[in-house]
């Protein structure tokens, strides 16, 4: 962390910027940012919308009438409060459709365990399919099993916790590792560290010339029920039946607004969350409290008739969580102009006390890490460098919320295709202490949002987004 | 809390007893308490014991193969390492039946909830019950809106939370208080404080003389959905099915072991926990935990050759969750003979870290203050405060394992019958962070469970129990 704000933001309105070199700031932005963290932190505005969009609307999955509602509704309420450039971006998505789905084990101990299969995962026969289950907790012991032990079963990865990053891997990945065995559907245990009997969605990933079998997710204590089992030297047989299937491509949107740049409109910072989410909980914090975050930064600039000197755009993603289709689709809608894109900020890790933001910028061409694997800490070149210090400088404008934290390694999911093109990417970071408890289930609802920390996360986008959007520099460059 | 253990400690072994004072603990109870706790601290007993019943056996709701299974393998294996007086004491209990369950809303947003019946509750025609549904917060708000408004409703009980004791009231009683303004079946908010789309489940009492209507538990999720919808002015319409009943009595009993007393073998201590447990989850911390570490208690002071002047019991009460008639049986067992009861103790709030004991003396037919009633902070006559004394300065060799904490109030619902006799009570004390979250959910398993807190309250069952069927004198006289 830097030292105080006031020490570092000069004098130098308009100066020619030094690649290599951070950016001074106007002054002017401390009062700027005073008024809009004042009138944020006072707003109701994006409680009203989230709680609008959670409890009137529900979730939005991809190809949902939830999620066309809910894109229906932001148009219309964007438009009436009279912010620019309102418009639908149109974006094709696949329509995963979960039907009804079971788990049931047929021996030693009788019981329905709780399920939900994951998504773009095919369809059980009608029947079911009823197998033995073969616990695993990682792929070296799926490896060394082997198809003889494999084949035929159904294989449940019951991983140690090692956090969100790493342990996703099997949601993704281990029906395919597992087909390729012989397995006949795969079980996952869910990727969180708390559960209170909670099964978590989420996308699986079938492998090119892998067999494709249906996935579900179980619960933490089903796994660890399973491991135990298994260690016992117990057989458990279960009968998992599901019904899911793609029903082709349905119409979706990107929802977009803006505030147009008083010199160079042509000149974009956008920032946004994604406006689909799974089909259970109400998509609150993954990622309903974004959107309405960024939606309503975008309305008190307008109300604090704070027009920037770039244009500062709002994009609520499409098809996020099972497909990426919105982010593409807005990547390709620049049709190759890249460079009219200042700054790219998406906010997709829950809506928990925010502490300030992460920051990348990628060579052109160059890939983010994966999750869980290794960031660098620092940037590599003088370049990103200035850059960082230049996100610092503004993020030491929120001070007075204690979110000044700006950390090298941000970005998004819906904002990848744009920083792989060179475009600096930042994200909004939260002290995350229990997202993942909720994260892609039937506890992803408001009452788990505070409306104090949506109203900060509001308060920064605004911030963020009006600075790098107004100052006279760009950033990087 | 008092000062340090070897102060208080005197050396009169054996010393005359006088009613309303302290009485001096023999020195050499620090010894023994060393050598228990090290002992327990050891001790994988307990957790392998656990391990078996929630993951061999599952949950153990009264009249269910679960907890005839579950009975039948304490007995053999209580009798096989050798305890004394092991026995089955018969007991008939309910045999309530949940069935197939569900609750669907049916506009304006159609989905499917998360339900669990409530305990003793009846079913509803096949068909299931469908009508709008009403919230109200409590009582008030019940009565304020009156037969014309509830009659033919499904009243939902929304309340705030306000912890366990006084939330809970709603699970008992709402069914009945909606049901006498002519509601048609009652929805209860689950009486936790966190939940991850968990429904809750818990026994009802049906009031004399009003209609029984079927009544279930819903998240806390969708109990401040339903709050949200009404404060919006949205009418919700859901259908209620549930298929529970009560198929009459079944066959159960308490199972009990001892090491026989080598003085006054006449004269017994009595611990333990309750052995059934509810249908969801395993029963791990609600009650598995207190059984097997009650068990497990006497287990080791065998092993140590310590049997104490009077007999030391372990009791696993039967029927605690839906009829108590567990507890009734012990006491009716005792053909009034209550002067041979010395004292009693249960452990009935989980198994998260212990800090120590309640301990309660109350005046036969006196009864305990019920959950969620103010609780008196300190004795009212000198004999309990003496006996409260005693009691603090066998907590005391609890120091090394920091559970030396005896407040005053406690007891447990199965050694209620013993309390109201005269009979001095004592219930182990936890932390309790998260024991609600889990409780009466299918979160409630052995995942949940710290073997190094089970091993702790394994050892602190052991030292009080050792010391309260040793001491030269009645706790209490």
């Amino acid at each position: 962390m830097r030292g105080k704000a006031s020490v570092l933001l000069g004098l130098v309105v308009g100066a020619a910027t030094v690649p290599g070199r951070a950016q001074d700031l106007p002054a002017s932005y401390r009062e700027a940012s005073r008024q809009v963290l004042a009138r944020a932190l006072a707003d109701e505005g994006a409680w009203k919308k989230l709680e609008h969009l959670t409890t009137r609307i529900g979730h939005r999955l991809s190809g949902s009438a939830g999620l066309e509602k809910a894109i229906a509704w932001a148009h219309e309420a964007m438009k009436a409060e009279g912010l620019e450039g309102v418009r639908l971006q149109p974006v094709r998505v696949p329509r995963w459709v979960r039907g009804r789905e079971s788990l049931r084990v047929v021996s030693p101990l009788p019981r329905e365990l709780a399920v939900l299969g994951l998504g773009m995962s095919v369809a059980t026969p009608a029947q079911g399919i009823t197998a033995p289950v073969v616990v695993v907790r990682h792929e070296d012991e799926l490896s060394a099993l082997g198809r003889q032990k494999i084949e035929g079963k159904i294989v449940a990865f019951a991983p140690d916790w090692e956090g969100y990053g790493r342990t996703v891997r099997f949601r993704s990945t281990g029906a395919s590792l597992a087909a390729k065995l012989g397995a006949v559907a795969a079980l996952v245990r869910s990727a969180t560290g708390r559960s209170i009997g909670s099964p978590h969605t989420g996308s699986l990933s079938y492998a090119e010339g892998a067999p494709r079998i249906p996935a579900a997710a179980i619960t933490v204590e089903d796994a660890e029920w399973l491991r135990r089992m298994a260690a016992a030297g117990e057989s458990v047989t279960v009968t998992l039946q599901m019904e899911a299937r793609v029903e082709g491509e349905a119409d979706s949107a990107n929802v977009i607004a803006e505030i147009r740049g008083r010199e160079t409109p042509g000149e974009v910072v956008v920032m946004g969350g994604h406006f689909d989410s799974w089909d259970v909980g109400q998509g609150a914090h993954d990622d309903g409290c974004a959107s309405m975050a960024a939606w309503q930064a975008l309305t008190i600039l307008k109300e604090l008739g704070l027009r920037p000197r770039r244009t500062l755009r709002v994009a609520l993603w499409t098809n996020e969580e099972n497909g990426l289709n919105g982010g593409r689709a807005y990547h390709a809608g620049l049709g190759g102009d890249f460079a009219s894109h200042v700054a790219a900020i998406e906010m997709d890790g829950g809506c928990e006390r925010p502490v300030g933001f992460g920051f990348s910028l990628l060579k052109p061409g160059e890939a983010r890490p994966r999750r869980g694997e290794p960031q660098a800490s620092q940037p590599t070149d003088p370049r990103g460098a200035a850059a960082l210090e230049t996100v610092r400088q503004i993020g030491s404008l929120l001070d007075s919320i204690e979110a000044t934290a700006v950390r090298w390694g941000g970005g998004g999911a819906d904002i990848g295709p744009l920083m792989r093109e060179g475009v600096p990417g930042l994200s909004l970071t939260t002290t995350g202490e229990h997202y993942f408890d909720w994260h892609h289930s039937h506890g992803d609802t408001l009452d788990k949002v505070q409306p104090d920390d949506l109203r900060r996360a509001t308060g920064m986008l605004a911030v963020m987004g009006y600075v790098l959007a107004d100052m006279p520099g760009r950033l990087g460059h």
